[in-house]
This record gives structure tokens, sequence and C-alpha cells, in this order.
């Protein structure tokens, strides 16, 4: 089973190592996930088109609903009944539809090691045993590393971290002490709003983007006091007309 | 001027984007680090060969020396410093190599956004105004994603964030207090063998790699506490056999 991330958006995003696992693939395994993630479903149809060249199936399977309701407490849980439901699922494909020596594939958006399931779902389904399986990750260009090169910036200042984190994090914990470059995926909140911007000590340029990699990239940087209001407008107008939105953002704190 | 991601080591990381970046440009402006890097400019040397089609011309110079003793109380200085010297040799080669309308290109390891300073000195190079280009920046494979792949782990837990910081900084300050998954680059003082691994409340365990993506590639993965002597041992013999090492690694924390 290969696990190949895509990239964030732009077919070109591919790797010459994704071109190459996706020429030893037999099965395609895609999972419907209900017309918000129609665009997914075309750059993967558009992508084998483009660079497979052997004969191969593509198999689809409906995704188990997932609870998004759930709070802070309740979001692991939450994710860990929606990855068990999801690893059934999986496992009766791979039964089903690949043979002894066959090679199956899962793409995925971005990279598979960013906040992305399947490793883990695969994990699950070895774990219970059913089916014998090796796995192949495929590293893949993230929406994180998008961001960085669509504004031309370091993610990292000289010698110091930064952290990666969601949106429901930033919104419930603030941004942490000591950390000063803060990457945020997986906003559903407009956390970024919330960010105390007016501190004495320090203020935060924010560098945000939505659809990254795709014609329709959006693009916004500046001092977060100054931008929030028409990143949550935008973010709400963009929704709105797509169905859907994925965009991600770096906050950098600076001494005033 | 386009900075473009290489990827960790393996030449099948390279992007289409890479490529046909690669593809557009005129002038590849290479900086010789002495034997140290030797092996980055046959990886460099050999992606040419293998995917640039049209003319092209390499121009390679001397890169200024770093002074790499500073403690880290100094580590910012004499890297910007250092900097400096290199945003005047980097002008000096752009205003001499390209023409009017040349398209030059810098091929720097993994990512340009993760710990790489040459977005930071064309920045540089434009404040001093002495020649006026445009930057275009190319993501790549970075041997963080390399590490997740080669060893199938997600960087992340599911809802929680990550740090990605240095060694220098870990042997400093210690990993940071709520955050339980730390990934390393740079690490020159075998800072992970120092992170208390023995505490009452938790265990590390550690995910560590060296040379990824080349055929040298070494792995090691188990509980802090029983690899960290291994890989100490390891880091020595290989830096020695080769002389030079890259490696990085994610500290994962667990409750007990």
């Amino acid at each position: 089973m290969y696990v190949i991330g895509i990239g964030a958006g732009d077919p070109d995003h591919l790797t010459l190592e994704a071109v190459a696992a996706m020429n030893r693939t037999d099965v395609f395994f895609t999972i419907d996930k209900g017309d918000a993630k129609g665009d997914l479903a075309g750059l993967r149809a558009d992508l084998l088109a483009r660079h497979v060249t052997r004969p191969h199936r593509v198999v689809t399977a409906r995704d188990p609903q997932r609870d998004r309701s759930a709070a802070t407490a309740g979001y692991a849980a939450a994710v860990g009944d929606w990855q068990e439901r999801r690893a059934a699922l999986y496992e009766r494909m791979l039964a089903d539809e690949l043979g002894d020596d066959g090679a199956g594939a899962f793409l995925v958006w971005g990279d598979p090691a960013l906040y992305d399931g399947t490793l883990r779902i695969l994990d699950g389904i070895g774990a219970r045993g059913g089916v014998a399986f090796d796995v192949v990750s495929i590293p893949g260009i993230s929406a994180v590393q998008a961001l960085a090169a669509a504004h031309r910036v370091v993610l990292n200042r000289v010698g110091r971290p930064f952290l990666v984190t969601t949106g429901r994090r930033l919104a419930d914990e603030g941004p942490p002490p000591g950390v000063d470059d803060v990457v945020v995926m997986l906003d559903a909140v407009d956390a970024f709003a919330a960010v105390p911007a007016d501190g004495p000590d320090s203020r935060w340029d924010i560098y945000w983007g939505a659809y990254l990699g795709t014609p329709d990239q959006v693009l916004v940087h500046g001092d977060l006091r100054e931008v929030r209001d028409e990143i949550a407008r935008l973010r709400a107008e963009l929704r709105a007309r797509k169905g859907w939105i994925m965009d991600t953002y770096l906050l950098r704190r600076y001494a005033r």
C-alpha cells in the first residue's frame, strides 16, 4: 500500500517519486467525501490521466460520516471513532480488491505525515490482522510549504523554533508562550481573529493563504490588527462561493 | 531568481514544478562550501544532467567562512554577519553573470522555507538596491518529511501541535512545556542525549534518521533511554567515516 502525498493543489507539486509509485500501482483507492471535496477528486483524476501510463483501476468507497460538532475535549474521541469505522471500510476494500501481490495506493492532499489520517488507519488495519500488507509513505508538498513559497517567506527565524498547530488549539489555548512563529492548519473557527494583537510588548504579522497552489489561490499578508477582519470576510465569502475552503497561515510575533 | 528546493537527498524528491523551473533557468549559481558538502554538489550535477534539457551555465563562488564556534547568544549575530558577506558575494554574482531578462537559480537542500538562508539573503540583496530582480520560491521535500516517510510516521498526533526546533535550542532550553512532539533539525551537539527521559510521568520515543533519501540512509527508532547511546555512537562513526553528517529526528513524549 502506497500512501502518496500529491501536494497542496498544484498538479506540478507532484514529485518524481510519487509519479514512479503511481506507475507501480494496480488499484487506486478513493473515498467519496461528498461534494465538498469534489475538487480533490478532480485533481486526482487529472493526475492519473496525465502521469499513469499502465493499466490500473480506481475503487471508490463512501466515507463514513464524522461528528464535526464535538468540542475539543471530545475531538480526539470523535476522530478515533470515525477512524475506526474508516479502518473497517478500508480493510474490506483491500481484502476485496487487491490480489496477493497487488499494489494499492491512496493519494492524499499535501504530505501523509502532516494532519492526515491515512497512515494511522492503515496501522489500525494491520493491527486488526485481517489482511497483511506493507506500507510505503511518499512525502508530498504540504499546504504549509505552498504558503511559505507563495509569500516567499521562511517559516523559522534564524536559530529559532516554530510551532505547527490547529485552529482549534489556537482558539482554546492562545499562542503558546515562548514561541513567536506559529503555523496554523485546519482552522474552522477563525482562531487568528481572537489572538491578542494589541499587547504593549508585541505585534503579530499574519501570512495567510487559501486554495494554495491552485488558480483560485488567495493571499493576504500584513499586521494582524489591520488585516484580520479582511481575512475573516474573505474566508466567509470564499467558503460561500466555492462550498468549501482550505487555508493555512503563519503568525509571526515581533517585539514592538 | 528561482530558489528551488531539491529535496532531502533522493533525486526523485524533485517536484515537476522544480524540473520546470530548472528548465527556465539560464544560470545556476552554486556556492562551494568545501569538501563537507561535496555530496550536494554531486547531487546537483546529477539533477542538472538528468533533467535540464536547455543550454545553461553553472557559476560557482567560494562561500565566506562562518563562525561556527559562537554560543547561542552570539549565534544570530554570527549568522547575520556571515549572511551579510554572503549577500555581497551573491549580489556581485547576480550583477556579473545574469543579463537583464536572465533567469538564475539556487538549488537548495530540502525546502527553501525551512532552515535555509537563501531567501533571506536575496531579500538582503534586494534591500541593498544594487540589482533588481524578482524571487520565485519552489517548495521541496524537506529532511523532516523524508524522516517521517522513512519511519511511516505522522509528525502530529490527532488534533495536537508539534514544534520544529534546532539541536542548539533543545540543548539550551530542554523540551518546551506543553509540547509532546518535537522535530529537531541541525543538531551538532547530540541534544537528544540530554533530554530527561527517566521522569516518573513520561517517556520519550525517538525517530532518528541520517542521510535521508540517499543510499546511505540510516534509521533508528525506539525508547530514547534505550537507543540514545546507539544513536550518539552512530553519529560519531558516520561523521568520521563520511566527513559530514546530516540527520534529523522526532521526539515523541508518552504518558507512562
